[in-house]
C-alpha cells in the first residue's frame, strides 16, 4: 500500500491498481502474476466467481473466502434492473452490499443485453433493449455504463462493448469492432475527465473483440492498447466456437497485447479451458459454470465430471473429490449428497456449488504453484490425464 | 461420561441418556435442565430444529452448530422413502450420514402418515399407507417402527402413535389413546427384548395423546408412565386448536408426569407458544416454522415478525434484528436480504433460514438463563413486550 493511501467511501484502501508478472512458465505462455487494489490482492492466474445479483449463487461471503476465492464480478445488466444500482449506491457499493470486503469487478452490461435480450436495437449512441424484470425500455450508452459501475462501486469496472454472435460474417464482425473502438474511447474519456476525481479508487478495463478473425483482433487490440486501461478483457468468445478456435483467438490476443497487463478472457470456462488459456497467457477467467452446473447435480473433481444423481453414488461413503480438501469434501459423502439431489433438497446444490468453487479456486492455485516452478506444462498434461470422467 | 463408556456404532460415545433438572423457576413450572446423549450434553428448554429428510432445509451443520443447536430430529416418514434406512444405516446413522456429530432423534413417521396421507388404514397391527414418493404400499408397525428407528441410529427414538385430528369427538380420542398405549407397550417390549443388547446408545420416548380430553390425556399419562421410557413426547397439539388450549393441555401434561424425565412437545411452535409452554414445564421443542417461514421471507426477531419482501426494507441498512449477533446479522442488511427475496435468490431463503434458527437458540437460551436467575416470568413478559410486530 503506498504510504498516501487512504480509506475510500467503500471501505477499502484507496490504493491504486496494479499489476505485476511474477514468473514466467519456460515451455509456454503461462505466467504468474499479482493483481493488488484498494480491497486486497489478488494472486493470478484467477478464477472469479460471478456474483450475477449480488450473489455466488447460494453461497456466502465466508465460504467463499474459505474455498479461496479472492475476486467476485457483478453483472451490472442485472444489477441495472434489481435492486437498481441507486439502492447498491446507497448501501455502501457492490462489496459492502453483499458482504464482501475483498475485490470486485463489474462487467458493463453490454454481453448480456447481446446475448439475452432478443429486443435489442444498437445504434453509435449505445444499445437499448427491453427490461427482462419488467418490459421497462432502457439504454446502455458508454457514459451510462460508466456511471452505473461507479455507482456499483467495484475496484474493476469495464467498458460497453459489442460482443458479436458466432458466427458472424467479416463485415459484421469488422462493424462491431469499430463502433467497440469508438465506444471505449468515449468511455475512457469520460473516465479520465470525470470519474478519477471522484471514485479514483476505481480502474477500468477495455474489451478486445474481433470475432475469429485474426487481423480484427489486431486491429481491435491496437485500439484499445493506445487507450492505455489497467487491464483487457478478451470478449467475443465461449460464444459457440469450437474449445480449440478459443484458445487460438485467446492465444493471439494475449500475443498483441503489453505484457505488464492482465488479460481477462470474459466468461470462460470449463477447466480445460482454463488450463489452455492460462498455457496462452490469460491471467484472468469468470465463469457461471462452477456454481450453475452444480445446481445441475454436477461435481467437478479431480477425475473429471460426477453427475451426482446417477445411482452408482448411493452408497458411496467417499468425498466428491478423494483429491480435496474443501469444506464439503471433509465433511460429506457422495451417497449423502446423492441423496440430497434425489430428495430435492436445496442444501445438495449449495454443496455441490461449493465444492466446485473450491475445485476451480484449487485449480488455479495449482497453475500459480506450477509456472512458479517452471513445470506449468507437464502439470497440465497430469492434470489433464486424471481427467478420465472428461470435461 | 461414565468410566465403562465405549465408541458406539455411530461414532458417540455409548453413555447411558440421563436427563436431570437444575433449577426450578419459583413463580411458573418453568425449569432448566440438561439432557445427556452419547453424542453429547442438550442443555433444556432446548429447540430442535427439523432435519426431515437428514437436512435443516438449506443449512449446514456447522451454520447450525454456530447458531447454538444441540441437537436435530429427522423425520423416519421420509427417511425411509428416500433414502431408505438402509442406506442411512450404511452410511454410519443419521448423524454421521448428514454430518451431524452432536446429538439427533428421530419421530416414528406416525405423525406424517396421519398429517400427510389420505390413503392411510389403521389397524391394531399398525398404520398402511401409499408413499407419497412413489405410491408404494407401506405400513408402519410399532415394531417396524423401531425396526426403522434402530437402523438411523438416532440417540432419542420415538414410540408409533396414533395422533387424532383437531376437532375429534371423545370416542375417537379414546379408541386412539388405547390403540397408542398398546403400541407402545409392544414397541417397548420388544425394545427392551432386543434393541437394547445391539444398539444401547438409544434411547426411546413415548407419546402421551388424548385431544382436549383432560381426563384420557391423565389415561395416556398413566399408559406411559408404566412402561418407564427416558422420556416423553407431548402429542396431538398444534392441530388445529387454538393457542391457549395447546397451553393448556400442555401444561396439563407437564403436571401429570414424573418430574425428573423430559418433556418434548412435539411439533410446536412459534416464540410466543414456547415461552407459554416451558412456563408450563415444557423441556423440548421442535419445529419446521424457523426454516419454513425464512424460505417464506420472513425473519422472526426481537420486535416480532418480519417480512423481508416489503418494500420497506429496500435501502434499510440495519441487520434483520438489531438484537442479534448472529452471524447473518453481524454480516448483513435488511436491504440485501430484501434484495435477494425480490431476485428470487436463494442465498435470501438460507440467510433466513439461518436467521431464525438462531434466533429460537437465543430465545431458548435466554430461556434457561432466566430460569437459573429465578426471574422466568419478568424476562417472560419483557419479551413478549418487545414483539410489537406481532407473532
Amino acid at each position: 500500500m503506498s504510504s498516501t493511501s487512504r480509506v475510500d467511501q467503500s471501505g477499502g484502501e484507496a490504493a491504486a491498481f496494479t499489476f505485476s508478472v511474477e514468473a514466467r512458465d519456460p515451455s509456454t505462455d503461462a505466467r504468474a502474476g499479482l493483481i493488488r487494489t484498494g480491497h486486497g490482492e489478488v494472486p493470478t492466474p484467477v478464477f472469479i466467481p460471478v456474483a450475477t445479483a449480488a450473489t455466488v449463487k447460494m453461497l456466502s461471503p465466508d465460504e467463499l473466502q474459505a474455498a479461496g476465492v479472492t475476486m467476485v464480478l457483478g453483472n451490472t445488466y442485472h444489477l441495472l434492473q434489481q435492486p437498481g444500482v441507486d439502492v447498491v449506491d446507497a448501501m455502501g457499493g457492490l462489496g459492502q452490499f453483499m458482504g464482501w470486503g475483498e475485490p470486485t469487478m463489474t462487467d458493463s452490461g453490454g454481453f448480456q443485453v447481446f446475448s439475452l435480450s432478443d429486443t435489442r436495437r444498437v445504434t453509435e449512441e449505445g444499445v437499448s433493449f427491453r427490461s427482462v424484470y419488467n418490459g421497462r425500455p432502457l439504454t446502455l450508452t458508454p457514459e451510462s455504463a460508466l456511471e452505473l459501475q461507479v455507482a456499483l462501486a467495484a475496484d474493476v469496472i469495464y467498458a460497453l462493448d459489442e460482443c458479436s454472435p458466432y458466427p458472424s460474417t467479416r463485415a459484421d464482425v469488422n462493424r462491431a469492432v469499430d463502433l467497440t473502438g469508438r465506444w471505449a474511447r468515449r468511455f475512457k474519456g469520460t473516465w479520465e475527465r470525470t470519474a478519477r476525481e471522484s471514485r479514483w479508487f476505481q480502474d477500468c478495463f477495455l474489451v478486445v473483440q474481433g470475432g475469429m478473425f485474426d487481423d480484427l483482433r489486431r486491429k481491435s487490440v491496437e485500439q484499445m492498447v493506445v487507450l492505455n486501461p489497467s487491464g483487457f478483457g478478451i470478449g467475443g468468445l465461449s460464444v459457440g466456437e469450437p474449445p480449440e478456435e478459443m484458445i487460438r483467438v485467446a492465444a493471439l490476443c494475449c500475443a498483441l497485447l503489453p505484457q505488464d497487463k492482465p488479460r481477462h478472457l470474459m466468461g470462460v470456462g470449463t477447466p480445460r479451458d482454463l488450463l489452455g488459456a492460462v498455457a496462452a497467457g490469460v491471467d484472468m477467467f469468470d465463469c457461471v459454470l462452477p456454481t450453475r452446473n452444480g445446481r445441475n447435480g454436477q461435481a467437478f473433481t479431480s477425475v473429471g465430471v460426477l453427475n451426482l444423481r446417477n445411482a452408482r453414488f448411493k452408497i458411496d461413503g467417499d468425498p466428491l473429490d478423494t483429491d480435496c480438501d474443501c469444506y464439503v469434501c471433509r465433511n460429506f459423502t457422495r451417497a449423502y449428497i446423492h441423496h440430497l439431489q434425489m430428495a430435492g433438497e436445496l442444501l445438495g446444490m449449495r454443496l455441490l456449488s461449493l465444492h466446485n468453487v473450491a475445485y476451480y479456486q484449487n485449480l488455479m492455485a495449482g497453475a500459480r504453484a506450477a509456472v512458479r516452478a517452471e513445470r506449468f506444462g507437464e502439470w497440465r498434461r497430469q492434470i489433464e490425464t486424471g481427467w478420465e470422467m472428461g470435461y
